[in-house]
């Protein structure tokens, strides 16, 4: 199948069933848009995680750090967030319903490209050209910006100094270590600085699934160096990233590049490309890298009265210039699961769903099955020896025939399940069965190590 | 050293210069007690997380899952938090400062036990017998309830409806999900949901460090059984908390059990430990465990009118009881950090500054110097072979006296050194340090994984 032939409500309703997303407060009538994570979507987030780190950071000598959610308020005011970081929305006087103009134009006039269109421009086409939207006649009031960020108050005392903010990223937290990095790990040029974790933005109208959320994850790295080597770490980083999400599994045909043009660019981006990925609802930005110049790091000097400054072995001072691969986790998973996602007929009557994910990455690495329920002891020590000497990501299931074991495991992306059964006993062998070939063959137990292990990357 | 002799500000001090921790948001003045993680503190959590999913839900059989920060807010009527989450604040009107009730009565009276005092004896004493506190005269008011929850704002509409909070807990996202998890996992009694991730209490005096601060993470374990087994339960996981924390490297003598009086426990609960550490600031908690009978369940039950039963095999249904372990991971940090701090008197002019952190835990695992920078070549292939073929971390230095690099080593807690010296090139061998013992010994390059791997947990 390819994508466009996938059924995006058809996948989430089996991610919601099979163990992998929940809907958030769904006790409590849920919250717009909002997504918990099952046992099987933690199991893949915590080795995307792992390869991230490994790949961002360890093999690479890069630093990774942990900064907090809530900061100083300075921090957004310099770097832009406080007055920028602003969604345009217009309201419908006779519904007082308020939207994105954005999106309004985008669904309205596909031919417009809204991201080199001003805020002016927008309103005046809303004004001129929609007299109807949503099912209601149009009275639009002007446009007014939205700042995205959510607020919150420190302390018990009701004041404009205790007003602060959830981070809309985690690139700040970075910039404002920089000079921490540098001395306590005596970091030298070029060098990157890395961290997984939340960030949060106050969309207006969160959408498409766990693809635009309020709260969100990011793994996003600041790698620094001098200017005239930043051409070739933007390109070295858009490389990498590629080849990042091709070995977590994704299919190269469902990925493409796209560069920026020049008035999609912020002022100070010496150049931006976005890795896109063909969602069924068409491509989304799955990661993007910026070649961000020095901006960053010179806003919070200016603003906070500090050198960032890095001194070179020559005795110079030097201002880095930036390169920011920056990944969303949340859209990483979903594109994961959608490019693994496929049903296939069996015979007449017959189909399955499959989750051909790879084998680093999908929930479980072996299923475990008692061919009868008298096997089940034997079954059972087995799964308990390999939990406790190995660490594949193991099931074990009883329940049910073989076949329909066979399905449950496909269904959630198992790539092997082995079948203990008579001839197990005897000889200490037992049937290994692959999920995408649906080939079996016996192998002795205490070659299953060996056998797994070859599928590592 | 035992733990009363150290001094918390000399360690705070090594760890802010080695990189373990950076003030939040240092150029800006910083946030009152707020601070990030630099990469050795990361690589500690990391593996520490990692132990943890191990330990409580891998080996244990149990489902981890991760649930928002933000949620629907009648998640946090139904729990209680919005009622009755509050500390108590008494303003001295002489010098306008607000403080914690509580705390003014603990350092005043140590003999009081203010866990057992009610608010209305709290201000009775603070009015009655406080005149003078924080060097000035006291004038006090009543004493005021203050939400610790903070409270944010979703959407762009200001209306009660929009008005949300950050979660104080991870635990109430784990009882939300019991159904979530129960149906899609088919899961059966005993069995336990645990998460990660951060929590948020807006504290009026965050203090001691990342001991108590604004934003922290957990690690916590719900685990549901029938009401019969929970005092099973109840002792099996103080049992293994405790020995979750030795496997770390926290040693028995600093650890002790704190059964809660009945004076303390919530109305709801059956039973409650918690499991301190002594701080150099005075035996503190460092994780607790908690019966919470089926009162969590039933709450949610009754606010969302929805079932959480679980339905057993006989056809009944039951609301399960659920024991809690609960985890704060940068107090574990802290802990570990104390209790392997040393200053080592090695001659008469000489001292050494040493964490003697376990193996599995320290941020790096093994250091790498080429003897003399001719031989930097060399040793750099060596540490980019093992980056390669090992998962073990590792760090490169060439600067400075080999006797320098030792003392750096020791001082961020790396258990072994590799010297690679001009024999190296003839036979293949280095010296191998311990950083403990300070003894050298000579083995073959090609031995070192095996070296290493005997010291896996």
């Amino acid at each position: 199948m390819n994508n466009k032939q996938k059924n995006i409500q058809e996948i989430i309703n089996h991610l919601k069933t099979s163990g992998f997303v929940y809907q958030n407060s769904e006790i409590y009538g849920g919250l717009i848009n909002t997504w918990d994570y099952g046992p099987l979507a933690i199991q893949m987030l915590n080795e995307i995680k792992k390869y991230w780190i490994r790949e961002f950071i360890t093999r690479e000598k890069n630093y990774q750090i942990d900064s907090k959610i809530i900061m100083n308020a300075n921090v957004w005011k310099a770097s832009g967030h406080l007055d920028n970081f602003s969604d345009y929305l217009i309201e419908n006087k006779v519904n007082q319903k308020r939207y994105r103009a954005d999106h309004i134009v985008k669904d309205l006039f596909p031919e417009i490209n809204v991201e080199k269109t001003t805020f002016e421009e927008l309103e005046s086409i809303i004004k001129n050209k929609v007299k109807e939207y949503d099912g209601y006649k149009c009275d639009w009031t002007t446009i007014r910006p939205f700042n995205l960020m959510f607020k919150t108050q420190l302390g018990a005392i009701d004041n404009a100094a205790s007003i602060t903010y959830l981070r809309p990223e985690t690139a700040q937290g970075i910039f404002v270590n920089f000079r921490n990095v540098t001395r306590t790990m005596r970091a030298k040029l070029p060098f990157g600085i890395g961290q997984i974790g939340k960030s949060f933005r106050n969309e207006i109208t969160p959408r498409d699934f766990i693809f635009r959320t309020r709260e969100f994850e990011q793994m996003e790295l600041e790698y620094f160096c001098l200017e005239n080597e930043s051409e070739k770490f933007y390109k070295y980083w858009i490389q990498k990233c590629q080849e990042f999400i091709i070995l977590l599994g994704l299919k190269k045909e469902n990925i493409r590049i796209r560069p920026h043009e020049k008035e999609e660019l912020s002022h100070y981006s010496k150049g931006t490309s976005d890795i896109e990925y063909l969602f069924p609802f068409g491509w989304g930005e799955l990661l993007g890298i910026a070649n961000r110049g020095n901006y960053d790091l010179s806003q919070h000097m200016k603003f906070s009265q500090e050198s960032l400054e890095y001194l070179q072995e020559d005795g110079s001072k030097v201002v880095p210039y930036v390169i920011e691969p920056s990944i969303g986790l949340d859209r990483l998973l979903l594109a994961l699961l959608i490019d693994s996602y496929e049903v296939e007929k069996l015979d007449k009557n017959d189909e399955r769903i499959v989750l051909k994910l790879d084998f680093n990455v999908s929930p479980y690495q072996l299923a475990i099955f008692p061919l009868l329920k008298k096997l089940a002891p034997h079954a059972q020590k087995i799964y308990d020896e390999l939990l406790k000497n190995t660490n594949f990501r193991l099931i074990y299931d009883e329940t049910g025939s073989i076949g329909k074991r066979y399905r449950r495991q496909d269904a959630i992306g198992t790539p092997f399940a082995i079948t203990i059964d008579f001839e197990s006993l005897e000889n200490n062998t037992v049937t290994i069965r692959n999920r995408d070939s649906m080939i079996q063959e016996r192998i002795n137990i205490n070659e299953i190590t060996l056998y797994l292990n070859k599928f590592k990357k």
